[in-house]
């Protein structure tokens, strides 16, 4: 089975969850700088879902680059990644719309969490239906990065509740990591391994 | 004719559909625990149909699979399934924001009835336009679960005049027996039959 | 100039343009048969403008199936086809919101109207790239559904100014020329340039 | 890494923007000429961001079509464009609905100037890895027209200050350059450069 329509219904599935989140983004009633002030915080969370986002199909890019065939339990652990994906609207607008308070930024903390575990299961069972000597399980490596963010939102989630901002700050740089790799630290932490995930992310 | 274009639109189609049902999960005014509660059913019907549009899309995507060329008729067949398919959003938004009424149940079983009709013309215009000794006939073998969910539709139809959650409960079983197939179970159900199946979806 | 990125973005607006009217079959208040009476109209004009724009992108299909490459010319008539079409969906609303009154009654007709002229020039720059003696000037032969359809719409929004139900009437009477071609009829008018049509219609 | 899934998830993404935009057009409360009347500043401005976006998807395809791999950078780049694309349904809602006023008048330049800019970055990073003797190099010249326009926008914002019309004038300007490509000016402006931009864009 080719894995050229998993792609396309995932691609279409995110671009769509993209471009839903800005719909939140409700017309100012006023015509004035001071009437787009209070769109700024659903406007910095919209940036960081975004980004959320564009790493899941940036990701999701790289590892099935990496794999030739996909079987039914793939399809079926692709289409719950994409579930909890389609959460991350809903809980940026909840978190955003009531200024982050503690409930609603822990569970958008818990979307993120979600989303990772089912990006984590996909992983496995493309693992499953490739082979240990695959080009996927080398370019995969320890995984080291997806383990360390799985821990970061744990923490971001309970700093929630201590202090808004301590939680959001958390969040944020999970998605840095993903973003800006600073390599030195990433050989550091995942030594010989290091190399092949950031062959994968640079081909 | 080429499948491609069949198959990316039907992605596009399905994709949208499933995205626009989590516009259903309207913000809560509040930022508690509790403000999330009567979303529950809301959220909860979310899945059901979130995982019936996942298993059409499943199929659809098996049955292509093993197409080689689409017709004019196949093109129309195709539609109209998208447009039974295009009415579960609705229908499931109408069901679970009056916390299932026997009508708006009964109503979501007849949009599930009406997809599974339109899957079955789709199926017979593809084995048309194939022939009766391609691979496409041996993977769809006697159907008997497309039978068995049709009847069992019907029967959820009835039960939702009677008792709302017996309805229900029978929409989300033939969700299941698509999903978490017993393999027993259909090897005796179907006999001969049930292994081309189980083939076509492994593969 | 490859046509796959003409015909995938086509796809997408397409697909989304059919899955958006769905959006105005407005949750009823009650869960009763009564309360989903109010929708039948806007039911009957979904139903209309799905067929008309499963038309339009089966008609697309077929013709650049017919074509081995696109122009800059070419995406820009494709572009100015994907606007009007993008007006299905306000006219469709405005039409049903009313119950069909006579000035939103026409304007769907001139709406499909522009659609059909779009169409046309698409058509003709297609023919423009491809030359006189290509495959896609054999399978458009005359045209003459085409110019028939364009005076049946100029009749049907003349006529939603006389009688709304005979305006609907005519806009309905087109689609199903499209949907349900009577090939006698059909071979009447355009005599040998009939068969490449229906020829490129059944392949 | 191959360029398709960049190409499919960018004609997503942007075949929904051009989407979201017509759902802008309110159906009227009434069912005359003059209830149509308000929707025209809407359905004007409307027509402009359909041609910027189309502009987009145009040129984005052509620069695309002219490059054989992408890296990591380049899906960053694509999606740092997508993210500015994102943002012309919005600013055209708050300029169109209060009828082209200072500040969404200078923002929504503000916005063309951002995806202006966001497309240099990423034509900027596809010439990196494409090479400096590369076809895409050739076919993008001096890119005249690209500092042209980014010249335009801000002149656009700083007329929006003195008359709102003479602002948008400017920004409609800049479409009918990318439009109607007069090609002596063009060829005046950028000499031997323009011809390679021309093919490009012909084939």
């Amino acid at each position: 089975m080719g894995k050229g329509r998993l792609e396309a219904f995932s691609d279409g599935v995110i671009a769509i969850l993209i471009t839903i989140m800005v719909l939140e983004l409700k017309i100012p009633h006023g015509d004035t700088i001071a009437a787009l002030a209070p769109l700024l915080p659903v406007f910095l969370t919209y940036v960081v879902s975004f980004v959320y986002l564009g790493i899941y199909w940036n990701n999701h890019h790289h590892m099935l680059a990496a794999v030739s065939r996909v079987s039914g339990a793939v399809l079926w652990a692709n289409l719950h990644l994409l579930f909890w994906l389609s959460l991350i609207p809903f809980s940026t607008a909840w978190m955003s719309e009531h200024r982050f308070p503690p409930i609603p930024t822990a569970v958008y903390g818990i979307v993120l969490l979600a989303d990772a575990i089912a990006y984590l299961i996909l992983q496995t069972a493309l693992l499953r239906a490739e082979g240990d000597d695959s080009s996927l399980r080398a370019a995969i490596g320890s995984d080291a990065k997806g383990k360390i963010s799985a821990l970061l939102y744990c923490l971001g989630i309970g700093l929630a509740f201590v202090n808004r901002w301590l939680g959001l700050a958390v969040y944020v740089a999970v998605a840095l990591i993903w973003l800006v790799p600073d390599r030195r630290v990433e050989r550091h932490l995942t030594t010989g391994s290091a190399k092949p995930i950031e062959q994968a992310r640079r081909e």
